[in-house]
């Protein structure tokens, strides 16, 4: 064998010579290979597996044998039975480069590892953990030499990883006290390459970290192992803020109302986080105090109310935020009970209501990241909307209420077991079908039986409107039919006007029409403020966030025109996008520093001081409003003749080139 | 008049050409002229006071006016009639440069002024405050521009002082409502240039400081305003951990006994300093809010419970800390109630021994910035010892145990009214007379009358136990002389030996004797050790620090040998050196920069691994143990010629260049 043996390094390609006896761990690291190590190659961690690949590599002028690494030792037998290590691999800081060899490091014992997103069209995302954990030999102070414990931890870590660091005021009786119990050798928790957050006795491979999204009707938290990945529990909650108001605005105004109020409120949702952590540690068996890094995200209100800042400036123009950076605080600011050198780190806001939560929905969205034109849309009571691609974001919030919520909606009530959540009207007999959430069958169904149906959520009504409108019994302007009534004794007097009855007690009123068309034109206006910033007609795809948009079927939102036209297959339920975007931002440093600098770039729309708003608004009250804008839709739906739009509006693009 | 008037600033001497109407303020930053400003030039914070001073001043080629510069206008006038201007001063912002004049700038309307030390021989110190005041204008949020109250507050920050600032977490609140209450205009108080930690509304000018020293048997702060330096108020009190345990190293056992009970130890600390706090506020009629800073020394023992590490380590060999660098803390992380966002700095310590009261001492003696080779010694149940000059200091804590405090003394007692502290014996008649605290008389003189004595505290036992061995009692070996019953009948029996009979109730006994000898032998062992590295013979200047320092009478320290000869005019007390080191340290961010600099430069000496220590401690038994070490005391004292030691020591470095 020679002297001086090749390695190469997949998938990253790089090679290069090493002397005879270099383990593949010192290997990588000379070649700047990401390879892991918590143990600094003592063979106890395991984090360095690799797999030597056999065989001709004429590409790289080298052939590869696994017996080119030296033979598995004790220290690795020994890792191999206890812990377990499949077959083809080795540990990398054990088998020592004899000869030349190929060596492929497995995306786990990166670490940097890339993950893929849910839309494959983006690229990956690469995790660059916030903690990482560091196995050191501290040295015993002798009399001659009586340095502070800190001070031969940092020796440590400087002599054997070649880290400068500090160690958190709040981390040092824990190092005491590991130092004392494990004589020298402990495990070191480092944040962001620059602190010493926590230090555990001996070896230790645990750092955990708790994802939060807080949303004005729930709070859900998640409990990831920072190192993996890996999601150990979850937990929600209704938020308890709830008794001061149901919605954000009435909670705002209890404020304005008694302004002492206010550290209740801050009070109530940090206990109601705290309570939830507790619940995560339970059901995963851990420690609080193994949590070390927390991420939160949410709207802006619920931000303030977090933090402790007056959300009174919140609730009226011109909304200015207290702050809209991203804010690194410490968990003990926040009255979480963890580790006590933890730290929170709080998404930016985008504008003084386009929230944390948006933030975070861009950082799993990634938009920016993206080619084709996208539309992201969280709906609550205000929708937050973003546009744009990797050009560029624009972003405003527009004022659609609480109807999607079921609000304002005579037989309206929250996505909860007993509401209406599907509806289907026949287009001959006007007779509607209907399924209740918790329950699978629909109602014409003999499984259904007499499940009574409580109320209509949102996008129960969403559905109704459209259906009425697709069936003729609403004409495109928002009115029932003057014909309606003659056509179904669905349709009952109420008033000077009708209702179409969908159950005994639950009915469809045009005061409920009328309510869902503001809410769908202030959405739709919103878009279409965007669509004339980026100067664009269409948009390529379309991702509904939240539980509305998990919860709506995206045909009827665009029969009721909630979103502009796009391609049926292009327009999709994001999930959870806020609280994915918390869980990214927990586990990659890289994101933080991505979606703060995109944030910055984000171009605010003001809806309010748009004179177009207005007019778009106005322009949106009726659905379709012109099939001209929806040829993807009048493609996909058999809109009925009556309901065809008479006019096709003029473009803005023609319009302004003939201005 | 010029065009290009010229203007000369003293005492800097900077000069140069202005263009005509520039003011004395913009010329002073132009020129790089330390001229203060909180208000920006608006003629409201009287911080650029300056005296134009009239002549002919051919060095600068000019012949200065004070009409050149621009009349007294209505803001200058009214910040006259309100706030009071001497006649000869001006408001450097409000005063343009018409034509050629000499500017002086008084001490107190520099940024950096100078502190006269109290030691005249050393340079003075330049203060560089920590916390600086800056009056800024935020622009109002609009519907088009609502950017968050931080991110307003940092560009007004930037455009009007090119400051580039993060605001603290815990400020945010408080900016918000300054905004709200003063519709944009705002003080804000930044901390080392780099961040926001409190905010005001309107023009403000008070940011205050207190400085702690925490001492085994006492506690005390001081209240200061942190521009000025001006102290406002001070308290002081009993350390309550006393029922711990009445010196230190019992409160380390107490824990080593209950290891549950340590906390007790910290929040009883912490819990006196906060009541300090509450006493400072109330005197000097101020807010806890208005303190946004606090440094914090004490020795290694209290630094510890302070910080709720474990001192366990402190109390046994290696006697390792957990962190010997100075610390930065949010006043939060201690428990103290005062700003949100203010910052405890704690000095560091020097070793496991030597703390960050030593620190202290070096940052108000200087013996680093001295010529001269000075003895710092700070006397409590250990000495900290400090030598060294501009070249370099040595360290060392040596174990005097108690005794100076009056312990281990049969009628021992601490330094507290009642207690004997001054103590003369007639050499002809053997008859004593002395002081007692709290009384100014004698006890021969009338107006003593019969003040009862409660026993005998540190400066009074070395006093009896000198003048003992002066008149010729006591022999130089500490053994009461054989002859002694027979010349007084003050020499009672007391077992198989004598006791002197001080009071009726104060005996001097053989044993307390003993307990000063091996006291004084460990203390002077610890300097001659220090010396020994210095490789010097002789100290220049002895400062006594510390309580025990200001009690006891440098001529009898010499007599009993505590300390090295010296010539007596340079042997004095320091007075409450850490508590000045703290104050420094409060006031400067540049102190603090030199003090850890100079503690990472210091060596550290432990007493217990040097032979040599045994070698000193045996030899400085006896009193004053050679004559020819101690020719300054030898000429300054009538010592009885029986007491005159027999032989002359060989010195090291003579030793040295014989083997």
């Amino acid at each position: 064998m020679p002297d001086e043996p090749r390695v190469v390094f997949t998938p990253s390609g790089r090679r290069g010579p090493v002397v005879s006896g270099t383990t593949v761990l010192d290997a990588a690291r000379g070649l700047g290979v990401d390879l892991d190590s918590v143990c600094g190659g003592r063979g106890i961690c395991g984090r360095c597996q690799v797999v030597p690949v056999a065989g001709d590599f004429p590409k790289h002028g080298l052939v590869s044998a696994i017996d080119h690494l030296s033979a598995t030792g004790a220290t690795e037998e020994q890792y191999r039975s206890k812990k377990g290590l499949a077959t083809d691999r080795r540990l990398g800081c054990m088998a020592a480069i004899r000869g030349d060899v190929v060596v492929d490091v497995p995306p786990e014992s990166q670490v940097h590892r890339q993950v893929v997103r849910k839309r494959v069209e983006v690229e990956d995302l690469v995790i660059d953990p916030v903690i990482r954990l560091y196995y050191v030999t501290v040295t015993a102070p002798t009399l001659e030499r009586a340095a502070g414990d800190v001070q031969r931890l940092l020796a440590a870590l400087r002599d054997e990883w070649r880290l400068e660091l500090d160690v958190a005021a709040a981390a040092v009786a824990e190092l005491q006290s590991a130092l004392g119990a494990a004589g020298g050798a402990v495990t070191a928790a480092v944040r962001d390459g620059d602190e010493v957050v926590a230090v555990w006795p001996g070896y230790w491979e645990r750092a955990l970290g708790v994802a939060v999204d807080v949303g004005s009707t729930t709070i859900a938290a998640h409990l990831v192992d920072l190192a993996s990945g890996t999601a150990l529990a979850s937990a929600g909650r209704m938020n308890p803020q709830i008794r001061f108001g149901e919605d954000l605005m009435s909670r705002v105004s209890h404020v304005m109302l008694h302004p002492e109020g206010a550290d209740q409120l801050t009070s109530t949702v940090r206990g109601a986080i705290d309570e939830l952590i507790g619940e995560l540690v339970d059901e995963a068996g851990v420690d609080r105090g193994d949590i070390l890094e927390l991420t939160v995200v949410g709207n802006p209100v619920m931000h303030h109310f977090l933090l402790g800042y007056d959300t009174r400036p919140l609730g009226e123009a011109p909304f200015a935020p207290a702050t809209d950076a991203a804010l690194d605080l410490r968990a003990a600011e926040l009255d979480l009970a963890v580790h006590p050198a933890a730290r929170v780190y709080v998404l930016p806001l985008i504008a003084g209501h386009v929230g944390a939560d948006t933030a975070a929905a861009i950082l799993s969205e990634a938009p920016h990241h993206a080619d084709e034109v996208s539309l992201v849309v969280d709906v609550g009571t205000n929708a937050e909307i973003v546009l744009g691609d990797r050009r560029g974001l624009v972003a405003a919030s527009s004022p659609t209420g609480p109807a999607f919520e079921g609000a304002q909606i005579s037989s309206g009530q929250r996505a909860a077991p007993g509401a209406i959540e599907r509806v289907r009207i026949d287009r001959g007999t006007l007779e509607p079908r209907f399924r209740v959430i918790g329950v699978d069958a629909w109602s014409d169904e003999e499984a259904f039986g007499d499940t009574p149906a409580t109320g209509i959520c949102g996008s129960g009504i969403i559905e109704a409107v459209a259906e009425l409108f697709l069936c003729g019994l609403l004409d495109a302007d928002g009115k029932f039919a003057a014909d309606a009534p003659d056509r179904t004794d669905r349709m009952v007097a109420d008033g000077r006007t009708h209702s179409y009855r969908l159950t005994e007690s639950v009915l469809i009123t045009q005061n409920d029409v009328r309510a869902i068309q503001l809410a769908k034109a202030a959405l739709y206006a919103g878009v279409r403020l965007l669509m004339d910033h980026l100067d664009i007609d269409t948009v390529e795809q379309i991702r509904l966030a939240g539980a509305f948009g998990s919860h709506i079927d995206p045909t009827y939102a665009m029969v009721l025109g909630l979103v502009p036209d796009c391609d049926l297959s292009k327009v999709s339920a994001a999930g959870n996008a806020a609280g994915a975007g918390a869980l990214i931002a927990l586990l990659s440093g890289d994101a933080r520093r991505d979606i703060e600098r995109v944030v910055r770039s984000i171009t605010k729309i003001e809806t309010a001081v748009e004179p177009r708003f207005q007019e778009h608004f106005v322009e949106a009250m009726a659905f379709p409003h012109r099939s001209a804008e929806f040829p993807n839709l009048a493609a996909a739906i058999d809109l009925p003749a009556r309901q065809q739009p008479a006019g096709v509006r003029r473009r803005r693009r023609s319009r302004e080139a003939s201005s």
